[in-house]
């Protein structure tokens, strides 16, 4: 008998999926029209305030009739970015961003077809590690340190970071992932769902948003402009946010603008992240080139925040791929079953070696070579066709061509690599930035001056 | 008049909204129902037959109505995904599987609180890397080394392990990874989208299983048993495929059985991929200890193939993590985009480390000894209440208990954490291996005695 039953509610789902399928394909055909009339009227695909509407009216309605408000939502998100994919294709190409790493990839072609290249492009310290690393790299072979480690690091690491952040953090918080990207990447996917949002400040490292794409996360943007000293707007932030909005991402000293926030906006941040129960992630890599002194957001307090950095710029470690992330243990689980599931663990040598770089090191020598770097960069660029905000950290000026410059960012990269100097074009960091380049302090003081003379040289 | 259709058709969206949701509401419901009959019949949750049945039903509607059929297979997922939860929740909790790494850790606890214990349970050898691997440690730093490399892997790697493995191999076939199984992670991630569907065959190395969960891909077994001599059987394989089934994954030598597969039967699996134009993924990490011969996948030249290895085992270097996939070109670049993401680009020493290693290091010494180590393990074991398979390979030995043992193998593996030596519990495997234990090679001759003696003991 009950085996009847399960028979008839059998055929009942399967003719209630068709239906359901067939409505989709009909709510697909009606968002395509829309799509055409969009394309013919030239107004952008995405429209968040009628996105915001259908969002209500599901989340309401999954109230209504006891439906499970995520699974309600995951559904929608599907069905919103389909809609959104059908009427982009109706729309012209979209050009695909070109980011620093493309550049740098290209003037790379171009060195092996035997051209010279000034690399002021990447991110990439050209100044050594610490020297006591040397001694750690022949240290980790004799100690036997070649083995897998506990997933978050090894003890003596995390204890290490704890102590060099913040004195009241623990080892506990802290894990060690195989770079600050790694960190990034692990907590998008363990704290994030399909169909859940995040906020990014603009211009931004585009790994925020490809780590986003990558776990099916929607990125919401909050544009900031060197008009308002790259200072972002907390209320405009408070309006993009909505209930599927989960974290917020923050990076300063900022790559790639070098604004360092001021204490009373990232507490606003904070209160915002609080009242509505977001994460707060702080990348924080650049913190070591903070010229004017910089609070780090584990100074709050804030039990969802999560803040990451690594070995890579302030100790000139890039090709180590050691960073970390500090949080509360219930994050860090999370993030290290990610690591456990991926990586196993972080290749243990490296991890003896970013030990031996805390141990007896000053990144300050470093930031000061950074800063007069910098200073030089902005006094030849004042001298050109530039307006720039003085960087208060990082390792990068960001200036805006001024108006007697009619070309955009890629055109005049182009330009610039075929007299031999790689700089990232500004859209790389968000495609409204067309108007920028990102020029890079990581080459010393004469081959810089060289770039700039020929970045003088194409300008005019 | 443009802007008052699409007002109209914005309503009628919003409306068809709300319908589908309900739909999908009451479709719940049902299932719900369903799963609660199960629950009474005490019927398994999941049910291949019927989800194929909807599987095509739906696929043949979408073809009708020339609805994007992996958008309305991704939508089907989601849903079928929901039900099955949504019945789980009405049986009992599902008890935790106990995995070598479990047991590990536990092992580590008890090491912490100073008990002595035997590791025979984790398969990381106890001998060092390659001598000259010391020196490639030095010379990285002195050639400066330590810098982000291309996402792929430095080209002489690539061009070494291309070398190694198979002459008409070429660089460009090669992937250097984080480890093998960020390899395998990054194929999963790369070339499976949510709701496909992958076979492996048990016994397996959890990591397939937890890979697959992660990127949200469905795991199928196929069963093997010690009596068949480990041997899959390839017409059941088969039945097993269905249209969403991507990917077959194999790994020879097996851990943990040790069977390394016949040609023919190779062959057959390689056809059974092919006819049904999915990725065939063969770890051949163990490669390096195939006591009689091996072939690898790459000799049979299918295209949708992908072989993945490392430096972990042969050379001895787990913590290292450096591993490589070999695929061809598109299958590559796409991994080498999720390793972008995620990582930038594996610790440039560590691939040094591991160019040095290929470089006059031969590891047939390794095997050998490895070899008479598993010998050793079988002769006594036999001796004891073990049922057991000769390995043909790796680096384990998997017996079975005999009928006169009651327990099952998570209460025998913590008996023997009890007296002082860890191995790994059957299951961690498979679930539907109770009656194994995983014992590891990865010890002195002398040691692995001890651990034998301390078997023994608690066997009888």
């Amino acid at each position: 008998m009950e085996e009847d039953e399960i028979n008839g509610l059998r055929s009942e789902i399967r003719d209630i999926t068709e239906k359901i399928m067939y409505d989709v394909h009909k709510r697909m055909q009606i968002s395509k029209r829309i799509g055409e009339i969009k394309s013919k009227l030239n107004v952008d695909v995405t429209d968040e305030k009628v996105e915001q509407d259908i969002r209500k009216s599901v989340s309401k309605l999954a109230k209504e009739i006891g439906m499970d408000n995520e699974f309600s939502g995951k559904l929608l998100n599907i069905i919103l970015t389909e809609s959104v994919k059908l009427q982009q294709r109706q729309q012209y190409g979209r050009t695909q961003r070109q980011t620093h790493l493309g550049i740098f990839m290209k003037a790379k072609e171009l060195e092996a077809a035997g051209k010279k290249v000034i690399h002021m492009e990447v991110g990439e310290p050209d100044y050594p590690p610490p020297k006591n690393v040397k001694s750690a790299l022949i240290k980790s072979y004799e100690d036997s340190h070649y083995h897998y480690t506990e997933t978050k690091g090894i003890l003596k690491l995390r204890q290490a970071v704890a102590n060099k952040v913040q004195n009241s953090t623990k080892a506990d918080q802290v894990i060690i992932t195989a770079g600050a990207r790694f960190a990034v990447f692990s907590a998008f996917a363990s704290l994030l769902r399909i169909g859940d949002e995040i906020v990014s400040i603009e211009p931004a490292w585009p790994a925020y948003k490809e780590c986003a794409d990558f776990v099916g996360a929607k990125i919401n943007l909050l544009k900031t402009t060197l008009e308002q000293e790259w200072i972002p707007d907390v209320e405009t932030l408070g309006n993009i946010i909505n209930t599927s909005t989960k974290m917020i991402v923050i990076n300063y000293p900022n790559n790639p603008t070098g604004k360092v926030l001021d204490d009373k906006i990232l507490e606003k941040i904070v209160s915002l992240a609080k009242d509505n129960n977001m994460y707060l992630l702080s990348d924080e890599v650049y913190s070591d080139y903070a010229f004017n002194g910089f609070k780090s957001i584990l100074e709050f307090g804030y039990d969802k925040s999560i803040m990451i950095s690594s070995f890579s710029k302030g100790y000139a470690m890039t090709g180590f791929r050691v960073g970390y992330a500090i949080a509360n243990t219930h994050i860090l689980d999370k993030m290290a079953k990610v690591q456990a599931t991926t990586l196993t663990s972080v290749a243990e040598p490296m991890q003896y070696c970013a030990l031996t770089a805390l141990e007896g090191n000053d990144p300050s020598q470093n930031k000061k070579k950074m800063k007069k770097r910098l200073d030089l960069i902005c006094d030849r660029l004042r001298k050109i066709s530039f307006s720039l905000f003085e960087p208060e950290g990082g390792m990068y000026v960001y200036p805006k061509f001024n108006n007697e410059i009619q070309d955009d960012d890629v055109t005049i990269v182009e330009r610039l690599l075929d007299l031999g100097v790689a700089v990232a074009p500004g859209s790389g960091f968000g495609d409204s930035y067309r108007r920028f380049i990102r020029i890079s302090g990581c080459q010393p003081e004469n081959i810089l001056q060289q770039g700039l003379d020929r970045i003088e040289a194409a300008i005019y």
